[in-house]
């Protein structure tokens, strides 16, 4: 049996990856704002990205190049570069040709404000002090945040029964929660896992799917949504369930920070949704629940208010029966197939398990054997605190 | 010509219809909480129910008779009478039972809290208290409200050309924006227009596309929306164009208000949509628009952050390019077909349009000639509040 052993060291922890993140000046109060990361030689890529007709200008660039390798991510926050037309994706080709000669098939990534041309300048100069020899996985975490609270990196080491061993690690930044700038996710993943490209992307494209589109803060697709994932096979090992569990679990793990940072959201909440006719369904049912506002607001009034729920499960147009479906709070079933039993000692109970930072909400659609898991967060106060101070 | 002159007497306008209004005890403040419509002979009905699967007992009742006329609708507020099961129904019968024989194939709409039994004792004392020569519209009205800050209704007597007339009148509740209990809306409307009951459905199903189903609180389906329109063809008159323009001014009217009404808004916005492919991706842009957390922050913020509308266009999934698409705010465009000059006079004269309590955003996809409107609000900071008081 493999193993996973967690490391610190995020997207360096695979074999021949640097990265580093610096101030180049679009951060008012001086905060990194600029990232790279790079590898001593060329990588696959899998990537997805958002499915926004008005895709940025990096994501623009990155598919207009077709089928390539690359050693060499250069990330902005600040500037998503995104509604800038053909003169975007031409800021970016000068930035790019300022590199140093290291980087091959250099691209770009960006995250910020819709709309604005980015300021090329100061992208070209905050390059320049880039040293493709560091290691400081943390500065780039940070370099990425826009309105997170806390940077997000997640990496493993992966042991197999032979002896030997590849890595992955990754970093991420989130969706803010209704965000004053538009809220993006990115998210990059390192390997030195001797995987091949096609390989790696249809196992990416399945987790992402489980994953980071199953995370919702507002329901909402940006414009620069974006995960990479580069392989520079340097380990020169690979086993595909372990590669693909430890890919999982970073990635899981990432998601559910991100919706954990939501803006002002102060619960976790897994969706599990069973019973359903099939896992189309499930994932619809539970993505309706996870971007309702009724709910959302429910939870955040800690009010077991198992109406709303249901109410919302009918609304979603999945194939459902109020005397087949049930719903419970963790543990606790406040509803059962048209049983009304939920009397003040039940409401207690549910009400206990919503006091909770973290728990689950499941309905059983009884219909068939479709599930999924999705992940949401509550429309809190420090949201509205937020909003109101903006506006002033 | 035929003209339209507005009456104040709600769902009595038309020829021998009543109403009223009383307190059966529900709402624990004493206030009205229970309605009746009644009409001298029996009526034709046209009716369009939630598409929710978990509709409520009072809509399986309704439509388990199958074709029939009626006289008479029983409405309460407080209780909803959904996810009750069996039992809901056989309260609906019992409590409808005790009637007086005026009520002739009696019906019943109900809104307010899930998952509890009526109080059946209440509504059936409640109903005694009845007087079927009553025309008071203004109580009838005022007895459905739930979080609704004012009643609503319209009504229009139809005078054409050869000196005839019929009347139209109507009274609806609206969507409490992320109400504490779950929001419902219901309209009832009457006339004594002598229209043909496939007449008066096809025309409701039109125009209850082109004006309820356009308005966005909080982009949820109830378990118990309700639009009815009874006919008693009392006037023997009738004229299509008159009669579907007054009823369309009507709904448009109400629907309007119920989003100018939604919990916390302080601004009514009209989203219109051109160029669409067809009408169908008009609509969903419209509605996606109304209904996005990043669209209505940015609203009640009174921030002409065009951004957000721009990648919300994008993420609707309709046929969109950034180098076709046209931004205003009423007549101040933002953006243009790829021209970005939105400088800080543009955005100034913006930020002016947002400041008004009513205007329009309006979005020109530039691909063909599909069209639709729709009515949204903003997530102000009244909501939060509400929001947060419920929670202590």
């Amino acid at each position: 049996m493999y193993k996973l052993v967690e490391l610190q060291s995020g997207v360096c922890s695979a074999e021949g990856f640097f990265a580093d993140g610096i101030s180049a000046g679009l951060k008012p109060n001086g905060a990194k704002d600029m990232a790279f990361i790079y590898s001593e030689t060329l990588c696959d890529i899998a990537s997805t990205f958002t499915t926004n007709k008005m895709a940025a200008a990096p994501i623009k660039h990155f598919k207009a190049k077709g089928e390539f390798q690359t050693n060499f991510v250069l990330i902005n926050s600040k500037n998503a570069n995104a509604m800038t037309g053909k003169a975007g994706v031409e800021d970016i080709e000068e930035i790019l040709a300022t590199l140093p000669s290291e980087a091959q098939n250099p691209v770009m990534s960006s995250t910020g404000v819709i709309g604005v041309r980015v300021p090329k300048q100061k992208l070209i100069d905050g390059a320049k002090k880039f040293d493709l020899t560091q290691k400081n996985p943390q500065n780039a975490a940070e370099a990425i945040m826009t309105t997170d609270s806390f940077s997000k990196q997640k990496a493993f080491k992966v042991e197999l029964e032979n002896g030997k061993s590849f890595s992955i690690g990754a970093m991420a930044k989130g969706a803010g929660m209704i965000n004053p700038a538009m809220a993006t996710m990115l998210c990059f993943i390192t390997t030195d896992a001797d995987v091949e490209k096609e390989v790696m992307q249809e196992i990416l494209d399945e987790i992402v799917k489980l994953t980071f589109n199953a995370a919702s803060v507002d329901g909402d697709t940006s414009t620069n949504d974006t995960v990479m994932l580069l392989s520079n096979k340097k380990s020169g090992v690979f086993h595909k369930d372990a590669f693909k569990m430890a890919l999982y679990e970073i990635m899981r793990f990432l998601a559910r920070e991100m919706v954990r940072d939501g803006e002002g959201a102060t619960k976790l909440v897994t969706y599990q949704i069973t019973g359903a006719k099939d896992d189309n369904e499930a994932e619809i049912v539970a993505k309706k629940l996870s971007d309702s506002l009724l709910v959302k607001t429910a939870l955040y009034g800690e009010d077991p208010n198992w109406g709303r729920i249901a109410s919302t499960v009918g609304a979603s147009g999945v194939e459902a029966k109020e005397e087949l479906l049930t719903i419970s709070f963790d543990d606790v079933c406040v509803y059962e197939k048209g049983n009304l039993y939920f009397d003040e000692v039940m409401e207690k109970k549910a009400a206990e398990v919503m006091k909770k930072s973290e728990f689950s909400i499941r309905c059983d659609l009884g219909i068939g054997n479709g599930s999924f898991e999705a992940f949401g967060c509550d429309l809190g106060y420090e949201y509205v605190k937020i909003n109101a101070d903006y506006r002033t």
